[in-house]
């Protein structure tokens, strides 16, 4: 027997919008492909889940302080206070970028601030407060719907030091294993496999994302045949400060 | 009409050894699964492509640095010595954990030098010496073998700064998009999507690694169903020194 993993882009899913059920809307959409199954994955942007959260800001409402005014460089001031309120600690800065510790340690440019795809001009996204409880919301409302227990990602792309471009990473994980631990585990050959920890979520929010599209509207995918059922988080795929060799 | 992308792990592929002829048994190993198609990207393991291309050095063989005896901690010396032969520079060194520059420019541990599938107790493997000419020359001998152009990535699960555990990345690229960039392109909404790269052969590294069994033998595996054509590099991926914000 062979395996396979299948990935789904779920398509046709209307604009989000603050307030609005997102559950519901991947479950239609899912419906369209024949519906979700027990152990499908489902990874979700984290741009609709933070916009139906109603984690937006317009820069209307924004005052920029002195340091967001001086970290700007040719970019909109406003925009960078918006990226200042949601660091807790910044990186690097080599204006116009930013590269943001966030509240949750997450470490990305921007703070994980997005303009792009945001329902009118001057509106920013932010990233969601607790991406797990996100992640679990969303998850509970899947099975509410549909009777299935399914995993949950939520993803963002994310760039990385030392690599160009940037991959799918996962914020926040319900019903799935974040990080799977082969220590002490053999290999066929009888070695044992010291130091493997492998970022299973973080794999599955990329290989999501080569149906996620950027351009078209396609905000979630769905991934069968991956056994990685768990109770993972996306907060222990985030190394704690004090042991992190590169902060 | 639906996005959808097929993963298939490329099974009984026997243990392979220097000089074996890789292209033939992942060929037999696709034929049980009903062969290549255009435009399938095969992901093969760092670690059968080393083997076949007799990357391997005996321990035996090796006579320590004082370096590498101070740096080894617990360790054998002669392992981190092999470890500093195939470093350009050490990144961070915490005994026994070294994270090394390549002479390609990969930053990751131990140079990505590793202990565990070598046959026979004693011996390391080594990467590529070129893991974009390595993916050229699976892909021509695929082709040839089977008439049909496919993509090739050289794959290899590295850890990254602030993220824990290790996800798939790709060392070597052939006939495939590395980073594909949006840069000027513009999203549903009319914005422009700025510094928007998004590291693709990364991605299907990742998604590989979700079939490619670290404890089982399933060292290679072919994605189906993405449009990733191009001539993209592994180098490319690789943010140079001067560039980089983390070096």
């Amino acid at each position: 027997m062979s395996v396979e993993i299948r990935i789904f882009g779920l398509e046709g899913i209307p604009e989000i919008e603050s307030g609005d059920d997102l559950a519901t809307r991947l479950v239609d959409a899912a419906e369209r492909l024949g519906g979700l199954e027990v152990g499908d994955v489902v990874v979700v942007a984290q741009k609709v889940v933070s916009k139906a959260e109603g984690r937006i800001v317009r820069l209307a409402d924004i005052v920029p302080s002195p340091q967001a005014i001086e970290l700007a460089a040719d970019r909109d001031p406003r925009h960078v206070q918006v990226i200042l309120d949601e660091t807790a600690r910044i990186v690097r800065a080599r204006p116009p970028l930013l590269i943001s510790e966030t509240r949750h340690g997450f470490v990305c440019a921007s703070a994980g601030v997005d303009a792009s795809n945001a329902k009118g001009a001057g509106t920013l996204i932010l990233l969601p407060l607790d991406p797990d409880e996100s992640a679990a919301a969303i998850r509970e409302s899947l099975h509410e719907r549909t009777g299935v227990e399914v995993g949950v990602v939520v993803s963002d792309s994310f760039g990385r030091a030392w690599r160009r471009g940037t991959t799918g990473v996962a914020l926040g994980v319900a019903g799935v294993t974040a990080v799977l631990d082969l220590n002490g585990r053999r290999d066929e050959a009888g070695y044992e496999l010291h130091g493997t920890e492998i970022a299973i979520a973080d794999e599955l929010a990329a290989a999501a994302e080569l149906v996620l599209g950027k351009l078209e509207r396609v905000p979630a995918a769905v991934i069968r045949g991956v056994a990685a059922a768990g109770d993972g988080s996306g907060r222990e795929l985030v190394i704690p400060a004090e042991r992190d060799l590169f902060r």
